[in-house]
């Protein structure tokens, strides 16, 4: 038995996410998807909560015959602890699939295997990409799972991410 | 289609919490099992980690009809704020399951359902009873569903229990 | 011109703080009420909010012929930094008003002036006594002023601490 | 009786807030000021502490025939526990007013009352543009109400800010 | 080259502590001492703050020949990600020294090899009793060495710990 | 006797540092050397660990005839309790010496004495200018005492610092 373990944002969870964890269920029977910046919600950069996530992936991931665990990791800002954080808080995982050179590193030094998870359509399938679309008001629905675009739409997500990006980026709520 | 919120510890998680959520599961669609103090493991009080008791619970339930969601919580240590914390890093929920007077209350306040959850065999299906078998020697695998005795021999829980037990039940690793 | 300063938790805010201050207005022009523990509430230690303690001693407060600032102070967990957290949340002050060793000796430690504040009554006017009365149903009502007595209404508080005082004291929302 | 929330950084309380708070002033009894980032001081962004900004406000506002509460809250970096951070800190309240989108969205998803607070003369009544005359040694005061000036004139305030102008902004007490 | 790490509170620093140091000093040619909960200061349980416990060690072990790091660590309170915060402000050793059970099982669980570290005359070369002893006016400075007795004296640490100790053990400046 | 305060983020310790120490030892019978930011690791601007750069700074200075402490300091975020942080964390100091305006002014505020400490070379000595030269593999270990460029290559540090910078410089890891 073999377990994975797979983290992003999933700002949203969308078919370039959907198109890698297809690919992985190749080689691992279980698969632990970790939600990070699982805190932060209600900013352009990160409209959607932990739990919002937690649908998206989970509905999301329902037809693939793949166990899966959706998992939300709290921001913990210190890279030197964040693997024993992701490891205290996941499943146990045999390998971790990543493109992100900090996360590689840090998993390395950590002693564990990393595998790579080549993106699909790297320049649409995107989150900032995706995110864009919704404030402005294009298409973006062909580019997420149905389960996901549900979610959206239960959550007012759209509305929201329109609100919120009329502050400044970098605001907070007392500015 | 109606989703429920059960919360609790799961040190581990054991037969009391199993008929529970059997019981809830006539009564909704979707179950999110919160566990609490997920951030806190390698103590006579909490001895496993958040991942570890998201095994026991995703294991347990999976041959219940019942979609679930197992999804840790870090403590927040402020009552006031619990109740958002807890609805941002979980999947939207209805009705709220607990038995603890302090939870009611801060579901009530905030003017969330709460039905009560009665325990089942209270004085032996407890997390205290089990996890003081576990350090005696005692036998406490009957109180467990099986994926779970599995889940604690996979980590060796048993010897980490009574390892730390030697310990003062207060101690930090600085005593 | 002179700006006291006095700290306490205020759960709740009583007859004997309420003496306390009417003999340190004696003293100084203005005074600086820091609110302990703000951000702690939904106990029985500390049933009241930070937000309902201002309440109670801005309204208590109102009829004295004396500046007051009710200064809600979250808690920080390492007296070293203690005072330097207050002095950063409170406006200036020239002298503090406390009988709690260990506040004395911070302020002291850091250089300020600070005086004595004897307490009234001290068997009958506690907050401990009070949140104990409260709970067994016993009269309260009399050891504190009457906008106490409102703001304890208001907020359904008699009905709150009673409820939590069921759940163990050490309790989190997850036990 | 009504009571109004109406929340800023106050970098400085300007002649801006002060207007607004006057035709608030038309609709509520009582006013909570919350003072946003209240343990953020000594940079140019966030020159003054908490404990002054409560000086500023108090002060400016003893004159207006309202009953207010300045009211410091700590950054808490999660917009999804926000509003019950804000509520928990503050007497309650019946409406909010705000003209940033993120507060107005926060609030609306808790189910609160916003309702808008038009800026005068936005051009000019900014902290931004106050703080960068402090630096510059333009005139500032007109911009503030005399009590402000008081204040920063106490503190030291203007050399305050232009020393650590110096700083790269972005810059810790590391660099 | 082999380098060592040892842990404790050291409050204060003790011929235990300098006698277990004198043995562990034959194994290995560089000690890094690790001051656990350094954060915490001017309470019974830890009386003196990281500074002074760094003058206190770095100072007594200043005639050994060994090369010493006296390191500062501020408390995380959570075991499983304690040893990666430890190792990582901390220069990088090969073997742990402990007799504390949690600490064992942190290391041998992240894979680091862990040697028992016995202590002297265990009955009176404790923290607890020497602290006892400062409070009651008992003689305690025969169980310390030299080095430390001189940095209590120059923070005066008995009329420290003796103030505070007049105040409930697990009161912060609040109550 | 007289003991100094410098501190800096030290990624990594450099001549220019080097330097500015040994013209304080001029001054001081003793230094502390606070390392900023010891929380932060493995990125650009923080590629060692709080643990490496007390291995740097504690073997580049064996050789200066001046007692020297190497205290790591987490970030605290708090510009107002800053000064008490580092005092607590510190052995006592007469003096502190640095050319950033914002510690400047915080130890003036907190009636501490301060020296300047002109960096010599400015231009090429500056941490920025190091990281860059190791990222893109131009030379770089002249700019730094042996002892340094040792830890570096022990800990594979350029190495490190190369694969992190192909990350976004604000990215943490779950983007």
């Amino acid at each position: 038995m073999t377990r994975g373990f797979y983290i992003g944002r999933f700002q949203p969870y969308h078919q370039g996410h959907h198109r890698v964890i297809a690919d992985i269920a190749e080689e691992v029977d279980e698969l632990v998807v970790g939600i990070g910046s699982a805190d932060q919600s209600h900013s352009v950069r990160n409209p959607f909560t932990g739990g919002e996530r937690i649908m998206m992936i989970t509905k999301a991931l329902a037809d693939l015959d793949l166990v899966t665990y959706a998992v939300p990791l709290e921001d913990i800002n210190r890279n030197a602890v964040w693997v024993s954080h992701v490891r205290s808080m996941s499943p146990n995982f045999d390998v971790a699939y990543s493109n992100n050179p900090l996360v590689v590193r840090l998993f390395e030094e950590a002693g564990i295997e990393v595998r790579g998870s080549p993106m699909f359509d790297r320049e649409v399938l995107r989150g900032t990409e995706i995110r864009e679309r919704m404030v402005a008001g294009d298409d973006w629905s062909d580019l997420v799972p149905d389960a996901v675009e549900h979610v959206v739409s239960e959550v007012d997500g759209i509305e929201r991410i329109r609100q919120v990006s009329d502050t400044d980026v970098e605001a907070t709520p007392n500015d």
